[in-house]
C-alpha cells in the first residue's frame, strides 16, 4: 500500500517551554513564515529530546484574551462547573474541511483547540493528481495566521491516530474534555478506487476510532467523544430514518433498537463499524459518545475562514472527493454540464458548513451522559440530485451563466428513485439556526467558483471510479 | 503487537507435479511421519521456485475414490450440472476447532477440500499458556492421517488470508466453488484482553473477510461465500430474533431490513462489520453468500474424527477459549466448581459440533442466488447458564461424580436476565437432523472429560479477562 502513511510523522520542533506562553509567541514569531518541517527541525538537531514529546508541535497554551460569549457553547467549562477554564476540545483531523472549518470556529468561541492531523488528506491529492479549488495554506501557516490575527493559539499534533503510542502522547500532553473525531479516510469513491484503497479506509478508520476509545477510557475517561458518521450509513430505506434508533414492536413484544443500516461504499461501511464500535464502548466502559450523522456538506465559507486568504478552507470539485453541490458549482463555472448520475432521484440531506461547525460545537456544548450514545441526523434539507442541478442551473442565469446537464452513467450502486424522509430535529432542539440553500447562498457559492475557475483541471470532473468495476490491482494514476 | 503473526508464512516444498497424482502419493508417502516445517524446505532448497507456486504446500488432486453419496450434500457437483467433478471446497480457518471437523466431513462427503490457515490458533495457545484438552496432531500429521485411513486427500495452503498475494495464489491455484469461511480470531474474551488484542481481532477478521470478498469478484466471481458469524451479533433483544432480517412497519410504511445488531464484544462486532460488509458485495458485486450466525458449539467428536487419534479434534476448557457447555464438562471431571457467571439466566442458542458439520454441507449444497446475502441462525436448542449447569449436574451423578456450583463476578457486561427467543427454521427447511442435547450425549461428552481429566490445567479454568478492565497496556501471561 504505497499509497498510505503507515505510521505518525513526528515533527520535533516544540522545545518552547509550554508554561511560557510570552516565551513561546517569541520562539513561535521567529520562525520563517514559509517553514518546512526539514528547515524547522534543523536548529534544534543536537538538542536531547524527551521520547514523550517527540510528537509534539507548536504546542501552545490558549491565551484567551477575549471572553467567552454569552449563549451555550462558548468555550468556558458548562458542564463541570468546577473551574472557568476553557474547555479543551481534540480536532482529530483539524486539517481537512470541515474539521478545519471547525477548529477555527471553537477557537473563536474560546475553547482551547489542538488539532490532531497526519495530513494524508494532502498526501491523496498529491498521489491521485487533485488540488483544491481554493489555495490552501499548509497547516502551520494557517495556525500562525489565526494567532497573528486572533491572538489565539490552536495546539497542532501531527500525527495518526492508528499509532496508539503517539495518540497516547497527544491525549495525556493536552488533555482534552471533548475529542472531535473527523480523522477518517471520508470519500466513498476512494474507497472503491481498488483493494487496497477499501482495505485502507476500513483499517484506519475503524482501526484510528478504536484508538481514540481506548485513549479516552485509559487517559480522559469523562472525555466526550464527538464522532462524525454520515447519513449514508441508513441507506434508502422505504420507511423513514429516525436518528439512530428505532423502536419496533414484532410478534406483540417491543424494543427500541439501533436503526437498521445499509451503507454501500466500503467508506459508508467503516462508519457503520465504528458506529457499532462506539455503541458497545458507551455500554461497557461508560464512554459519553455523540454520533453525528452528517448529511452531505456545501459551501466552503465561514466567518473565521473569510478572514485571511491564509485560512482559506478547501473546496474539492473532483470526482473522488467532491461533494455533489460543490462540483456542480465548479462545473457550471468552468462551463462543464452538470454530471447527474444516472437518473438523478437521488435524495440526499444537505448543509451548509457554517452549520457543521455549528452543530459540532452544540454537541460539545451539551454532552452526552456517561455511558449515553447518542445519534443526532446533522442535516438541514433534503434534496434530490436533479433539485441540486435545477436550482444551479437558475443561479447560473442570475449571473449569465448558461448551465446544461448530462445524464452520465452511475458509478455507484444505489437506487436513483426512492422514497426518503430522514428526522433531523434533536439539533433543532439544541439551538441549531439552520443556513439554508436559498438563492443568495448558492450565488456566493458559484461566485466563489467563478472567483477561482482558472485553478479548475476539468479531466478531474468526470467519475473515474466504478463500484462494480473496482479490482485488485493497485490503481495508479497518471498525469 | 507481539502476538500477532503479521505476514502468512510460505512453506516450500510441493515440487511434486499436481498433474501426476501417482507421482504425487510416492513423494507424500517418501516423507517422513515426524516431518517438521523446517526440514521439509531443505531438500528443495537449491530447485528455482516460482514465486506464484511459493506458498503451496501438500497440495494434491483428489482422487475421489468412493462415488459420492445419494443424499443432497454430497460432493459431486449438484448446482452447475455441466460436469460430475467434485465441488472444490476452500476451508478458511480448516486447522481449527470447527474448521478441521468440518473439513474432514466434507472430504468425507466427497467434496475436494483445501484447508487454508494460519495456524495463528495453535499459536495463541503457546503464547497464552494454553492447551486443547485432547492432544492434537501437526496440520500435516492430521492431513497424512486422514489420506493413509481414507485415500482422500486434503489440499494444504499455509498462510494468512489478510495478505491477499498469498491468498490470490491460494485462489488461482486451488479455483474453490466455495469457500467456508472460519479463518477468524473467534474467542470474544481474546478480544477484550488488552488494547492490542482487541485491535488485532477486528483487522484480522474485518480485512481478512474483505480480501476474500476480492478474491472472490477476482478470481471465481460464482463461488459461494459460506460465512461463519455468530448469533451473538444480535445481543438480546427484547423481541424475537430473526434470521438475518426483519420486517418493519413503521408511520405507516413497511420494509424489510437487516436485522438490528447490538454485539457485546470486540470479537463480536467484528462478524457484525463482516456482515455488513459481505452484504454490500453481494448487492454490489452480485457475490452470492450465506451468513451462519452459529450458537455456541459443544461437544468434540465427528464421525471422521473418531477415526483415529491422529484426527482427534481439539477441546478447549480455558476461560479464553473453552466455550460454555464444554468448560463445564471439564470442570465436573477435575471436581471444580461450575463457574456460572453473576446470575447465570444468559440465555443462547447451543448445537453440536456435528451439527455444525452438516449445516455448513447443507449450505454448500443448497448455494444462495447470485447477488443474495442470506442469513441462517446456526443452532439447534436454547439453553440458560443455570439450565447447563443443572445439566452437567446431574450428569455427573450418573458417573458418580459430586458437581457443585458457584456463581462467579461475571468478567462481561452483558443481561443476565432477559427474553431470548431466536427464530432457526431455515437449516431445518433444509434438511438438518439436529443432535440434541440428550442425556446421552452429555454423558459421552463428560466422559471424554474424565479421559484427559490428567491434562487440565486448573489454572486456566477461572475467567481472568475483563470487559471493563481492558486497558491499553499489553498484557503479558506469566508461566
Amino acid at each position: 500500500m504505497a499509497h498510505l502513511l503507515s505510521a505518525s510523522c513526528p515533527v520535533n520542533i516544540s522545545t518552547c517551554s509550554k508554561n511560557s506562553p510570552n516565551s513561546l509567541k517569541k520562539c513561535l514569531s521567529s520562525l520563517p513564515t514559509s517553514l518546512t518541517l526539514q528547515t524547522s527541525v534543523r536548529p534544534f538537531k543536537s538538542l536531547p529530546l524527551n521520547r514523550r514529546s517527540a510528537y509534539k508541535v507548536l504546542s501552545v497554551r490558549a491565551t484567551t484574551l477575549q471572553q467567552p460569549t454569552a449563549k451555550t457553547g462558548s468555550g468556558s467549562d458548562q458542564t463541570s462547573g468546577q473551574d472557568s477554564r476553557p474547555t479543551r476540545v481534540m480536532v482529530i483531523g483539524g486539517d481537512g474541511y470541515c474539521g478545519w472549518a471547525t477548529s477555527l470556529h471553537l477557537s473563536n468561541k474560546n475553547y482551547e483547540v489542538a488539532i490532531v492531523d497526519n495530513l494524508v488528506r494532502r498526501h491523496f491529492d498529491h498521489q491521485l493528481g487533485l488540488d483544491s479549488l481554493t489555495p490552501i495554506s499548509s497547516i502551520h501557516d494557517r495556525i500562525r495566521r489565526w494567532r497573528s490575527i486572533t491572538e489565539k493559539d490552536i495546539n497542532l499534533y501531527i500525527g495518526d491516530v492508528c499509532d496508539f503510542e503517539f495518540l497516547a502522547e497527544a491525549f495525556t500532553s493536552f488533555k482534552p474534555d471533548a475529542v472531535v473525531h473527523f480523522g477518517e479516510q471520508r470519500s466513498a469513491p476512494y474507497s472503491m478506487i481498488d483493494r487496497s484503497r477499501a482495505v485502507y479506509t476500513q483499517q484506519n478508520n475503524v482501526l484510528g476510532t478504536l484508538n481514540v476509545l481506548f485513549a479516552i477510557k485509559e487517559f480522559s475517561e469523562d472525555c466526550h467523544l464527538v464522532k462524525l458518521g454520515t447519513m449514508g450509513e441508513y441507506g434508502t430505506p422505504n420507511i423513514d430514518i429516525e436518528e439512530g434508533y428505532i423502536t419496533i414492536t414484532h410478534n406483540g413484544r417491543t424494543d427500541t433498537l439501533p436503526y437498521p443500516k445499509q451503507a454501500s461504499s466500503f467508506y459508508h461501511l467503516s462508519k457503520v463499524h465504528d458506529s457499532n464500535n462506539i455503541a458497545f464502548t458507551c455500554k461497557a466502559w461508560g464512554i459519553r459518545a455523540t454520533d453525528l450523522n452528517q448529511g452531505v456538506v456545501y459551501g466552503v465559507r465561514t466567518a473565521e475562514t473569510e478572514m485571511h486568504e491564509e485560512l482559506y478552507n478547501r473546496f474539492d470539485y473532483d470526482g473522488v472527493f467532491g461533494t455533489a453541490l460543490n462540483r456542480f458549482c465548479v462545473q457550471a463555472a468552468v462551463g462543464h454540464p452538470l454530471t447527474v448520475y444516472g437518473k438523478g432521484g437521488q435524495t440526499r440531506g444537505y448543509l451548509d458548513i457554517r452549520d457543521t461547525v455549528q452543530c459540532v460545537e452544540l454537541a460539545i456544548a451539551n454532552p452526552a451522559n456517561r455511558g449515553e450514545f447518542r445519534v443526532f441526523n446533522q442535516f438541514t434539507e433534503q434534496f434530490s440530485v436533479n433539485q441540486l442541478a435545477s436550482l444551479v442551473t437558475k443561479a447560473g442565469e442570475k449571473l449569465g451563466i448558461e448551465v446544461q446537464t448530462i445524464s452520465v452513467p452511475n458509478p455507484r450502486v444505489e437506487a436513483e428513485e426512492h422514497y426518503y424522509n430522514a428526522k433531523h430535529t434533536k439539533l433543532i432542539e439544541l439551538g441549531l439556526q439552520p443556513h439554508l440553500l436559498s438563492d443568495s447562498l448558492l450565488d456566493s457559492l458559484l461566485n466563489v467558483a467563478v472567483q477561482f475557475k482558472d485553478r479548475v483541471d476539468t479531466k478531474q470532473i468526470m467519475p473515474s471510479v466504478s463500484w462494480r468495476k473496482i479490482g485488485v490491482k493497485p490503481k495508479t494514476v497518471s498525469a
